[in-house]
């Protein structure tokens, strides 16, 4: 490639992570004099809070997620790769991808956050939590197998425990899936077992703090509540987890058989903090200066679940989807700015409040001075939602789909995808087998 | 459970396979007098046809999948089993899946086709087809990468390889993927990287006789050929292919070095002959008597691809949707009728005619005197798949993706899923290396 000695080199951008920060970043600098890359380990962006969607098989992947080639096309200085991040050489400023190696004048980590285990990560293999599309098939697949084994299963204490769904973490992820997992079984499924009555599935939602979805006022918490245990669900707060198995959950005082525990209960950062040996908080995340680089390295910066960022108050920001977005618009701006000759002062976080949905028509928002519960919040949440999703096509599809669920009860994906099941082996043949031919 | 002495036992019916077949005599058999189980090893029921749309991230897997519980919700005599059968014990009449038994007074066969490689078992590692959901999936999932490889591959050959395409088997299944993969390369895809031209992908089309589509007329067959040539595909004919491996496909005059083999040339039958030791023809399929039964058992049938049934000019009938549907109309008439105490005349079919998509806009339709191509096909083609899917849900999302693909040459399901894919190793840093930040 001929280079004229005396054309300015343009400034090579390189962004790692796609999710909210990244993306907003990368948008941002669309117009800029840069040579920009896009490194990430999917090749899409994900609506990460209707995750908990696909799991509990009202909506599709493709419904929450859109390709990263596609958002970015209309950009002529931006270039995806697809590649798996291993580290970064500080030194010679490259990113290291397995055997690749990214060069970068800036450099802007948005990696995101991984499930936390709180020091018990033999927990994982049996309380896993929803991050990406293979977590949430998986999940779905595990749910909807469990009704399945359930309707052939003789054993009423193994039955109990295929019926019983226990979710760790009373934040809005809990609350979010918990909810989701009642209208499952009690409308979608309610009369499509012959043997089992899914209405009676045991959904029980556990928070060790005082109270649910602890971000929000108090009154808020009790609505949401409220909602949750008119759908049935049991609602357990002050309530440590002491143990995960394969068979259930050990509380302080009692165990809960079950074969699903769904984990919303810790998040920590990516690695990016080990990728730089930076400082990092109890989560892994990057302490970041204030204008969100790395302290030595002004040219890298931190933002999204993966940075460590003090608001007005000295607390750290939440993991939510606005901070991310704000941060990357401040680290774009910044950059243009720094190339430019000129700087910025520190970020500064604006809060655009909380939402939090439960089940089919009720939800909590609270924002600024305004307090909603009930079926207003949940339009609230619904059209916040869908015009967050990246993408006409996919608001459409979320939006019809949704209409649906809502007048049909029925959820659009309820597939059990991944190798074929096994089927459980039996060796009695008692009076069970014999319900298979009852008259209903 | 107390059973009155004098209360005559209903006939007990399982029918295994869920998809055209078996759930055609299902469904026919809501008000029978019966009690019906369907045993299927996936929880869905399949519309195949538009298998090869979610290949080409075209449509989500949900989109054409309905649960068959919620299908068959409504009716009280039946019951639904998530199961893979194993065998047939026709001594004590029942079917044997793992350890469970299902006693059966009738049972259907509706077990459906595999793929057959005509001698040649090794090339199925190298060149699979699309039956299964998980086949799509992972298929699409193979296209893409290779797309997202070859946009950072410095060798030119293996380069060629990654964008170079070939499909082996010209019938209906092998021109609509052929079409769908140059639509996907030449308009989807088309601006989307930075290093690479997708609209210069080779698709190849593979037939080893004298034209594509041999259960057309020949005009037919070469509208076809034409508008699959206007796409950009390369169509062979007469070519027969002498062996497949991980880098290529070896044909009688040359290779062809490509990364992605789809296999669209032969299939068998399921297993269900083996299961009853059954007279087979060559594809497996059981030769079945004038009213679809097993010869020596009155009470057990077969349907669908894993049938051989012979029309009225002694022809064996093709493996298609309306040959099964038919059938099942059929043996669950028939069955009623028997368990009444009658009998019916022998299965005699009635050819509803034949259609075939190339890709957005082209298509050719064979049915009676009826002959088109060309756009008018398409429409037909169109709303006859639309028609024909289960599910008023599932007709209105695909009519909609399909509208939106139409309109916007988007696809709408274009994720890779799965394990994560692990970066090629690359060891050289050359030229190619700095085309990351190239002006673009």
């Amino acid at each position: 490639m001929t280079e004229l000695s005396d054309a300015p080199k343009r400034a090579r951008v390189v962004i790692v992570g796609a999710g909210f920060g990244g993306l907003t970043v990368a948008k941002a600098l669309a117009k800029a004099p840069i040579d920009l890359t896009v490194v990430d380990q999917h090749n899409y962006h994900l609506f990460q809070p209707l995750l908990y969607q696909v799991a509990t098989a009202a909506l599709s992947p493709a419904d929450i997620a859109s390709p990263i080639r596609t958002i970015l096309k209309g950009q002529r200085n931006s270039s995806v790769l697809l590649a798996k991040v291993t580290g970064i050489d500080t030194n010679s400023g490259e990113v290291m991808a397995g055997d690749r190696r990214i060069p970068y004048d800036y450099l802007v980590l948005a990696t995101g956050a991984r499930h936390a285990y709180f020091g018990h990560d033999d927990w994982e293999a049996y309380a896993k939590g929803i991050k990406t599309i293979d977590d949430a098939t998986a999940l779905r697949r595990k749910i909807l197998l469990a009704f399945e084994r359930a309707e052939f299963e003789h054993d009423p204490v193994e039955r109990g425990r295929l019926l019983a769904f226990v979710i760790i973490g009373g934040g809005a992820t809990g609350v979010e899936i918990a909810g989701a997992m009642a209208e499952l079984a009690r409308k979608a499924l309610a009369v499509d077992f012959r043997s089992i009555d899914p209405t009676n599935a045991r959904i029980v939602l556990i928070e060790a703090g005082p109270r649910l979805l602890p971000v929000f006022e108090e009154h808020l918490s009790e609505a949401a509540r409220r909602s949750l245990e008119e759908l049935g669900v049991e609602v357990r707060v002050s309530t440590a987890v002491t143990d995960c198995d394969e068979a259930g959950v050990s509380l302080a005082d009692q165990r809960i058989g079950t074969r699903t525990i769904i984990w919303a209960a810790g998040v920590q950062a990516s690695r990016a903090g080990q990728w730089l040996g930076a400082e990092t908080d109890r989560a892994g995340r990057v302490k970041v200066a204030p204008d969100l680089s790395v302290p030595g390295y002004p040219n890298i910066f931190v933002l999204g679940d993966t940075a460590h960022v003090r608001d007005m108050d000295g607390k750290p920001l939440p993991g939510v989807a606005p901070v991310a977005k704000q941060e990357g618009k401040y680290v774009a701006e910044l950059i243009q700015t720094r190339i430019a000759g000129g700087d910025l002062p520190p970020f500064r976080y604006r809060d655009p409040g909380s939402l939090a949905t439960i089940g089919r028509k009720k939800a909590v928002v609270q924002f600024r001075r305004l307090r909603l519960s009930g079926y207003l919040a949940w339009w609230l949440w619904s059209v916040a939602h869908i015009y967050f999703l990246i993408g006409f096509r996919n608001r459409l599809v979320v939006a019809m789909n949704w209409a649906w669920t809502y007048v049909s009860f029925q959820r659009g994906a309820r597939l059990i995808t991944g190798p074929d099941p096994e089927p459980e082996i039996r060796t009695d043949k008692g009076p069970g087998m014999e319900r298979l031919h009852e008259v209903a």
